[in-house]
């Protein structure tokens, strides 16, 4: 009877993907694999290839230049390694360095042409493309892994907007035991993208749900509901979750930074007001973003400076406005004062000392010195990169409220 | 100055995957492409590769035969078809079909290694393999699509299991107007997966969210809360969605078909009641599922008759059962006698005429018959495929509540 259940199972199996790898032979490779001596593996199956490289942020990054306005700018690009055929077509490349503990990303290259890894089933989608992932534990990035602790629920979830002129997507986090106790009112916090990303970005690239769970388990921040909107006002949501079908990035720039998201970001404030229990005051309110999301962070506080008690600037972009598209850009040094003089609870800045836009911080930040304006100022290591934005999160968060 | 800002907006994105893209080279391949005469198109860039093969549902099915318990068995495989390499090094296949109205995953081969398409950002994971993803839209796929009507909102959420001695991580659906609609009271469909599944099967390879949101909004379905547990008892969460890592599907199956999964489900309406808005009666609760969801239903559904209103089988796992492992699955008859005595709304039954398990259901719909048992059998085309199961969710979710 056993043996006759075992071949039903299998069979049941077999109408999914399982037939699909037994009949095409897929070798079921592991990769990546931790090391115990901390190295890290990647295998990739092509029997037929020339030759295949990994590139990733687990590598030693590329220096490369450009020229903007005239002055010479850096991007870290993400460093590549060879692999080396071995048995049975199976390519390897071993770390000859320990990789740190950190989440990463990375993609094959064969013969050319770009591939995530098949033998690992964390694919990362970064607007129009694809990477695999891994976790690298201890240190901070126990923050970013998924532990045995009270998890809050993420939903996706569609508002109405006027400003836009149809239904749009957020994902809201709601921390452990708010379905329970429900009378418990919540502080709310705000994430914002960059120009490359959307309402998924910060939970899939930015693990923000499991830096939320974690700290709140830990006792080192507070439970709060947190949203992530999608930035880009022209867009419904995210690239394969709207009913226009898949939109190129490109095509959907015209509306990320001429003010229309920052105008209407109080019908976002009021919808999440309305339909979660929250404690509806400035003190119990912060946002903060990355890259774009840190400019629009930068506006909205300051065109509403009785909005949010905290907000957090992480490798914002400062700089590229143009004051001529938007009342909302103008007359900033203004807005800046009123800002202050409502004594905000916090204005975080952080930046990596090789981002692009790192002058452009350290600027805002002389201003503030200038005119006597308290702030908080982190500068570290990097570029313009999410292993920055997951610590500016974890060093944000626990500030709040 | 609009020179100046297009600059800096490049440099944002720089920082993004686009630059890997600009760097690396990769060519922006439009594929799939569905064509005006209905024909789709497939494109993958492999410069260097000797031969390109795409395997997918939409294609005609290879069938293959097994032998089980003696008896010959059949399965539908994808069907395969030849790229044939172009300029730039970019292979292309078009159909000499035109693609009928459906949803469709499919892989390519490139010299011997399954890849998915890195120009489709519709990634599907089905356990341990990914395919990319298309919707030929036009009649009943366009019940898959998100159209531009209201949005239910999709939470993954978890729950302490008592039965599993840890949390567990379930999708919930609430209909548009749960969360605005704070009085009202919604009956609750419970949704289950199949052997190679987890809570995240229905709704990404189901298209459930979308299934729902459109029939609701037609008038053909009533608002209701939908549940989507994971099956196997044994773990937490899907893959790359737990505490333990990556678990391989097969080293969890032992909890999947021995009666844990049956006696726990109480606890997980109890947590819906506790926690949602629904009609906490038997009339306003439904309960189905595919393949091992199906084989799970009929037995929660029997020991539990007092539960459950409606229930639907989808090619479910009839037969498969060893009695001896649980109390669950004994006593079979009398069960469904007592069953049928406490006259529930509505036993429904669909299964393809190609299924490995038609045979089972067909004697399983005769006994229902001999017994005057009332019941409503769909019998149709096609195997133990995703493409019925979304059909038979389509066909049961306007006959509740």
């Amino acid at each position: 009877m056993k043996r006759i259940i075992t071949i039903a199972v299998a069979l049941l199996m077999a109408g999914t993907a399982f037939a699909q790898q037994a009949l095409w032979g897929s070798a079921s490779t592991v990769s990546p694999e931790i090391n115990e001596d901390g190295t890290v593996t990647f295998r990739y199956h092509a029997p037929k290839a020339v030759k295949v490289t990994v590139s990733g942020d687990f590598l030693p990054t590329q220096r490369l230049t450009f020229q903007m306005n005239g002055q010479e700018m850096t991007y870290d690009a993400p460093g590549v390694a060879e692999l080396k055929e071995g048995q049975h077509g199976i390519w390897e490349y071993t770390t000859d360095f320990k990789v740190a503990s950190g989440m990463y990303t990375y993609t094959f290259n064969v013969d050319g042409n770009n591939v995530i890894d098949n033998n690992n089933m964390w694919v990362n989608r970064d607007i129009a493309s694809l990477t695999s992932a891994f976790i690298v534990p201890g240190g901070r990035a126990d923050l970013f892994t998924i532990q045995d602790v009270p998890h809050g629920t993420v939903a996706k979830v569609w508002y109405e907007s006027a400003a836009a002129g149809f239904d749009r997507r957020m994902s809201v986090y709601t921390p452990a035991g708010y379905e329970q106790n429900k009378k418990q009112k919540y502080p709310v916090l705000y994430v914002l993208h960059g120009i490359g990303g959307d309402e998924d970005a910060w939970l899939d690239q930015g693990r923000a749900a499991q830096i939320l769970d974690n700290l709140i388990a830990q006792g080192k921040a507070k439970p709060m509901i947190v949203v992530f909107t999608n930035g880009n006002i022209s867009q419904e949501a995210a690239p394969c979750q709207n009913s226009t079908g898949y939109i190129h990035p490109t095509t959907a720039l015209p509306q990320t930074m001429e003010g229309t998201f920052e105008t209407s970001f109080p019908e976002v404030v009021k919808f999440i007001d309305s339909n979660y229990r929250t404690i509806a005051k400035k003190q119990s309110r912060a946002i903060c973003g990355l890259s774009m999301g840190g400019f629009h962070t930068l506006y909205i506080s300051l065109n509403y400076p009785d909005m949010f008690g905290y907000s957090g600037m992480f490798s914002a972009a400062i700089g590229v406005s143009d004051p001529s598209v938007s009342p909302i850009y103008q007359d900033f040094d203004t807005k800046l004062a009123t800002y202050f003089s409502k004594k905000p609870d916090l204005l975080w800045i952080g930046c990596g000392n090789t981002d692009f836009l790192f002058e452009a911080n350290k600027d805002f930040v002389k201003k503030l010195n200038e005119n006597g304006y308290p702030h908080e100022y982190l500068e570290n290591e990097g570029g313009h990169i999410w292993k920055n934005w997951r610590i500016y999160l974890t060093e944000f968060v626990p500030k709040l409220f």
